[in-house]
This record gives structure tokens, C-alpha cells and sequence, in this order.
């Protein structure tokens, strides 16, 4: 990872940082609680993945960051979102998340099912209030694209297929077509947001969403390879919690050598994808580097 | 209540529902399971009291029925989506809904959770797919209005601010301020989107969100004297809930009575609130006696 690198990571991860501190509602507005539940939820913590890759496609297409940095927020609260309900005891039912007692943990269950229903309507709001293209039209087709990467064909219906699988052997495919809804949806929708701020024609866009659907996928093997071999305490979430509740991965499904092999082979097709974008794409190339190559 | 009324609420039942019907993924998609949780918990149930505002705005505003119908389904997919949520054991813990098991009791608690969540981004995905008005901004306006509507300063701060109310006797103004956001904050926004399919300039439309403001209002009062008095088998949800659940209602804070001269206080103020507009605004009119003079 070079410095150069981590520097513009650092530095965007700031600016998503500073628009979520802004656009979450204070402690002081009521309902005081769930406010202040909201923030617990989404702030200081977490890798910020999806709005670094919104930053990056948003480069390749050269647009505003101050507009892409609004859609990378409304991305990161469905992400937030969603954690805050798989976490809940009728879901994976788990204490630790990112080093912290989870939203249900730490408030109570009724107001952990608020926050999530709360964040993601900030997320829309989000789309809905700030000017992030020139055209409202394309604006819409954001609307559109991040409500449907969330939903029943997206994200939630990845939970549902994630639900249905535990105590199942899946084969390679089938995991893929899990994980494809589960994360890849919201990955895809993070990258086309960030591209659609700025300016590529269709072919380009769809180069965009092939290269996120590789890295997506790359990225979930490497976490299932993550959680089968860290300590809890690198992990900042509780680790083996896979095996534990006998979910179905890509280590037991292939074992945790094939697992990283298959994860380098997915980075290699995805930056094939971005060849012809030349040195434009390389936030999206170091950016796959990170992904594949990460310790937590 | 006028035949007249009757067959234009009943052909806009339908029209929405025709809708809900389109939007809502089949069965026989994937994942199979959530699909069908999420039409069990629309579909064939309902007053359709928000689509039916927005309808009545529509026609004040002269908006094409065709637009305001996607406007109208996706605030009921809100609506839908908090029903189900709020029946979940960690909330009101409630077992019937629209004369039919719970959508956890008739599912399961997992199922029923992502429901909820996948019928909100469903809402957000019908107005980021159809075209509502001529001017894309006008829509993304929409889009800003039900996410504000849905979330921590509307629909699900009210939720918050109910469970924290819960045991507690609430004054008049308190119970008001709880109510503006539950369940008042949606019905302004129906009121709102079906009028912004149309044309009308922002004075009218303030007039308009009185009118809701103050209807939403009555319809709560209403909504407290009907639990309070109706058997379980007309009201199709458990009746005396909120007694047997130590909640604080209009009839708790002024007796069943004044409730109900509060309701009809409040409904000769909204029709006030119509006044400039004269006959265009009829089935507004209709509409507040509906909801005030209903049984169910």
C-alpha cells in the first residue's frame, strides 16, 4: 500500500466522516435517545469500504467530491443500517461490532429496530435533499439504484437467503448468488453512485459496475477467510462466529487456501475490468489491493 | 357518506392495490419466502386511508391519477412497513393485524424484520422508477419529504417517543406531539405527494399540509376512541391494546367523550383549512368525515 494511498483514503474517509456528523440528527432534537442511538450506530467506527469506493469511481468519472461525498454517506447508513438489524437476537443475535456492544446491547431492542428503520430513511433523505448531478433525472436514477440495491432483490433479500442457508451446504454458486444479493448489491450501488456524479457513458458505467461486482465478491471471500482465522480483538466483531453459527462460507466451502487463491483470482478479473480506463482507474485499482490484501 | 363517495373511493382502493399488486415481486421470485411475507403483509388488508388522501389532493391539484397512484403506493408500503415492525415482539408484541395473524406470527420474526425493511426501500424505488412530475426536481422533492416523513423526526421518532411513553400520563400537548410524528408526519406526506403531482403553488400546498396536519390529528383521536370501545372482531387488530398496554391515548387523557368533540373540532378545522378552495377540494372534504365518522 503506498502512502499516497492511504492518505487519500484517510482524507476521504474524513469527509464522510465530517457530512454523517452532520447529517445525523443532534442529542439534542427529540427523540434525544434515538438520536443519540443513530450516531452510536454509525460513527467512529468501521472501514468505510462502500464510500471509499464511491470516492474512487467518482475520480474516474471526474466528479465534484462534494457532491459524491453525499451519496457515499447514503450509502454507508444503509450499510449501518443493516448492521444494526442482522445484529439483533432474532437475526445472527450478536454482542460485538466494531469493537463495541451493539445498538441493541447498548440501548435496547426496540430502539435498535428504530435506528435501522431510521438510517435508511436518512439515507434516502440524503438523495432527496442535496443536488449530487447537474441532471435531477440521473439524481432519481441514484434514488432508484440505492433503494434497489437495499432491498428484497438486493441486500435484505441476501439476509433472507442468508437466513434460509445456516446449517446448510451450499455449493460455490449458490454462495455466490447469496453473497451477490447479501453484499455485492449495496458494493455495486456504492461504486455506480459515485461514478453517476460525474460524468460516463454507459459502456463505461457498466466497465464500473463489473469491476465492483468482482471486488464485492473478493471482498466477502476475504472476510469469510477473516473471520475463520482472527482473534476477536483484531477483528473488532466477534470471530469464527461463522463456524459457530454453522453458516455456510467460502472457507468451508473450498477451505481457507483455496479461499485466499480464489480472492487474488476475483482482484485479477476485476482489474482487468478497469484496463481500459488507463491510470484514471487507479483509486479503483488500489482500492481492490486494499480490499483483497487486508489484515481486518 | 355519499354513494358518490363510495365509488370513488372504491375505484381508488383498487387502483392502488392494482399497483401494489405490480410492484410487489412475485413468488416465484427469489428469495421465494421474503416475497410472499412481503405481499401477505400488503396486500388485501387495509383502509388505504393514505392512498386515498393522496388521490383527493391529487384531484385538487389536477394531477393525473396515473402519477399520483405510484405516489399513493409507496406511502402505503411505508405505512405497511411500520405496521409490521411495530407488531414485532420486541414492540407491541401483537399477534393479530387486518383480521389475519401477524406477518411474525404468520412468518417468523427474521422474516418480519426484513419485511419491513425491504417494503421501505421498495417505497423509495417506485419514486426514483416511474415518473411522478414533469420536473424531476419536483420528484426528488418527493423523495425528501417521505424519507423526512418516515424517519427520526417523523414516523419513527414517533414510534420512540411512544415507547418512552409508555406507563406515563401524557398531557394533551404531550400526546399531540407524539401523535404529529407517528402518525401524523405520513399522512401530511401522502397529502403532500398526491398534491405535487399536480400543480399547485406553495401557499396552496401550505393550505393543503394543514389540512392533513389537522385530519392526521382527528384521525388519531379516532383511532383511541375506536380501541377503546370496539370489539376485536370489527376493529380486526386487538382491541383495548392500548389500556391493557398502559398506554397514554386521548381517551386516558380527556375521557372518551371529549374525545370525540375533540375530533370533530379538529375536523371542522381542517375543512376551514379547504376553504379557499371551494368545490375542487370535495373529496378532501368527504375524506374528513370519512375518517372521523368511521366505525373500523
Amino acid at each position: 500500500m503506498t502512502t499516497d494511498f492511504q492518505a487519500w483514503s484517510h482524507e476521504n474517509v474524513q469527509r464522510v466522516e465530517s457530512v454523517l456528523q452532520r447529517v445525523l440528527p443532534g442529542t439534542d432534537i427529540a427523540p434525544a435517545r434515538l438520536h443519540e442511538a443513530m450516531r452510536y450506530a454509525v460513527l467512529g467506527g468501521g472501514k468505510r469500504a462502500r464510500p471509499l469506493l464511491a470516492f474512487a469511481a467518482g475520480e474516474l468519472a471526474g466528479a465534484d467530491p462534494g457532491r459524491v461525498e453525499i451519496g457515499a454517506a447514503a450509502v454507508e447508513l444503509i450499510h449501518a443500517y443493516s448492521l444494526v438489524h442482522d445484529d439483533l437476537p432474532c437475526m445472527d443475535d450478536d454482542v460485538l461490532r466494531r469493537g463495541k456492544p451493539t445498538c441493541h446491547v447498548e440501548y435496547d431492542e426496540a430502539t435498535a429496530l428504530l435506528v435501522g428503520d431510521a438510517l435508511q430513511s436518512l439515507a434516502f433523505q440524503l438523495l432527496g435533499d442535496y443536488r449530487l448531478a447537474d441532471d435531477a433525472r440521473v439524481q432519481l436514477e441514484m434514488v432508484k439504484l440505492l433503494a434497489a440495491a437495499a432491498g428484497s432483490r438486493g441486500m435484505a433479500g441476501g439476509q433472507q437467503i442468508d437466513l434460509e442457508s445456516t446449517g446448510k451446504t451450499l455449493t460455490v454458486p449458490e454462495l455466490e448468488f447469496m453473497h451477490i444479493h447479501k453484499t455485492g448489491a449495496l458494493i455495486r450501488a456504492a461504486a455506480l453512485i459515485g461514478a453517476r456524479c460525474g460524468s460516463l457513458g454507459e459502456r463505461e458505467l457498466s466497465q464500473v459496475d463489473h469491476f465492483a461486482k468482482l471486488i464485492g465478491l473478493a471482498f466477502q471471500v476475504v472476510d469469510d477467510v477473516l473471520d475463520a482465522e482472527s482473534p476477536t480483538a483484531t477483528l473488532g466483531k466477534t470471530a469464527g462466529k461463522d463456524a459457530m453459527n454453522n453458516k455456510p462460507t467460502y472457507v468451508s466451502a473450498m477451505g481457507a487456501s483455496r479461499a485466499r487463491e480464489f480472492a487474488q483470482q476475483l482482484r485479477e478479473r476485476a482489474l482487468g475490468a478497469l484496463k481500459a480506463f488507463g491510470a484514471r482507474a487507479l483509486r479503483l485499482q488500489q482500492l481492490a489491493d486494499f480490499i483483497v490484501l487486508r489484515k481486518f
